[in-house]
């Protein structure tokens, strides 16, 4: 074995290493009602450990559609998530397919799904929410047969529905420009979870600087994990910088909204004081009177929903990818500078 | 047919109406393989519509466990649902047990879930989150040997989890009576989509008020859907009250955020000029510096998932109900009254 190729399983292996027969292992992983429990299990666990791959041909005889679809998500108490996968379900309710719903919490999680879904093959798709899937991943799902669309998330090889991040920050950062801002900083959000990725949304803050001939400083630009103690905290970090920003460009509302209960606590008014702007347009945004770009995550579900319908009926190109537009939204936590330039 | 009981539609009868033999009829309601997927549809939809429940004992023989269980949710974009489902799932992810999801948005989405479910039977168990199912309903799951377990919401008759909504309430009233508020107004939310439904936190403010010798007066009581900006707006009616409260008891977090914009906007600072208090712990809550009464949603899902799975045992006793206990958490919306008693 010279092949680069690790050597291919095949289901004699797996049947043997079962302790069954072949014709055993075959019905068990083809989910066949005559086939005890226990084998059955044993005989999964033995495929998911090898990474057994039923041919393509074998198993799309064996599976008939299974009519329903897999969601797979990082989280459900945020806003963005549930936003989505709500509307995801209302088109996929639409068209009778039934949604089994996967919580990965984190890389480990993400992992394990992906290992365990080809083999029991449950579903006809699976749509990713708000994280990218590895190449080998994909590859082991489409063997299978098994569809992929990616909402909410960044852009992707597969089919995938999403906003522009870059345009999104460069009308939020050039909002604070326009307003007449020269010392903008910025509150840059990382997956603590995925620390190789690099924000999509922070590229756009430097050219945007750039273009307007402000010269960057580092020093006012604060990176911290997602979440809206995470932006309190990183405030506060501007806050004692010896010449603060007079505006910040957070990177999510949640992050804006924690830099504002800083503001707040400091005797500080967001918007006549500093100016904060988000991204989202989450929901209690606008009882928090803060400016944001909107994204409308409901709308990410629904198209990705109607894209993934196209594709279990043989419809969409493979790769289509859609763009959701955004806008953004003034309310009262952006102003004009103060005449002192300072807080 | 002189008794009251509505006539029993049989399997031959199903059979007659939807033009197909005794045992493709039965074939078809027991998700056997041999039917053709248009017949089978239409088998469903005739037991659907006539409300055709398979007995018991045929139903246990040809189900099996499907290893699935049903969470039905009104809502994913909300924060307390997607927090319950997320605390469900970790644990019926722990039991391998695969989860379906159903949002049913309103009472008729509701009805039409619980009209199809049972002829299809594609779950061993459904979770109810922040509804009420009817008694009907419950009747027919049972038959059909579906276990039924509510998460979220009010006292049921069936398993249920949930906060005591009347200590909750009193918490929050006797917070602001023990800071020496005596003129305590009250933002009442109600289901838009299910009026005849009194609000469980109401009867605690009105104890809570006679207990500490306060008369109450109804025109300082605002009653308006659930939801931010109904908040936001039942304030601004108290605020263009003559004699306005020196604080508010807000019936959720999202009403009691939309009662602190509106004070903002009017130049008064939430806490200092006039107190609010919330129900939840909504996690911008503590962003906003909201004081609430947490409920932990997350808690609640994990625990009727540990139920649930007691059920599928064969173990836990079929009223249990388990109430998780709230607790106050102070923050800076709410101080004592103003010396001169006015905003």
């Amino acid at each position: 074995m010279t092949d680069a190729t690790p050597p291919k399983v095949t289901l004699v292996d797996i049947a043997r290493l079962a302790g069954v027969g072949v014709g055993t292992a075959s019905r068990a992983l083809s989910n066949a009602k005559n086939v005890a429990p226990a084998t059955r299990e044993r005989v999964l666990r033995v495929a998911e450990e090898h990474h057994y791959v039923v041919s393509p041909e074998a198993s799309r005889l064996a599976k008939g559609n299974t009519g329903r679809v897999a969601l797979v998500v990082p989280h459900l108490s945020r806003w963005f998530f549930g936003a989505v996968v709500e509307g995801l379900g209302s088109v996929l309710r639409g068209a009778e397919l039934d949604v089994l719903l996967y919580q990965v919490g984190d890389v480990a999680d993400r992992q394990d799904f992906f290992d365990r879904l080809p083999a029991r093959r449950k579903v006809d798709a699976v749509v990713v929410i708000g994280f990218q899937v590895e190449e080998a991943e994909r590859t082991r799902l489409e063997t299978m047969g098994v569809h992929i669309v990616a909402a909410g998330g960044q852009w992707a090889s597969y089919p995938s529905v999403h906003i522009d991040d870059h345009e999104a920050s460069r009308q939020a950062v050039d909002h604070l420009l326009h307003l007449g801002h020269t010392r903008i900083g910025m509150l840059e959000a990382l997956d603590p979870d995925q620390p190789r990725l690099r924000s999509t949304r922070s590229p756009a803050y430097y050219e945007a600087l750039e273009r307007a001939g402000i010269p960057v400083d580092p020093s006012i630009v604060v990176t911290a994990p997602w979440g809206g103690e995470h932006g309190a905290a990183s405030m506060s970090r501007l806050l004692g910088h010896p010449d603060p920003p007079t505006a910040v460009f957070a990177h999510s509302d949640e992050v804006a909204l924690g830099a504002m209960r800083t503001l707040r606590r400091a005797g500080l008014r967001p918007g006549t004081d500093l100016s904060v702007v988000g991204i989202d347009d989450h929901p209690l945004a606008e009882l928090c009177d803060l400016t944001t770009v909107r994204q409308q995550p409901g709308e990410q579900g629904a198209i990705a929903g109607r894209l993934l319908l196209d594709l279990l009926a043989g419809g969409a190109a493979p790769h289509r990818s859609t763009t959701v537009p955004t806008e953004l939204v003034v309310r009262g936590s952006t102003a004009p500078p103060r005449p002192t330039g300072r807080p």
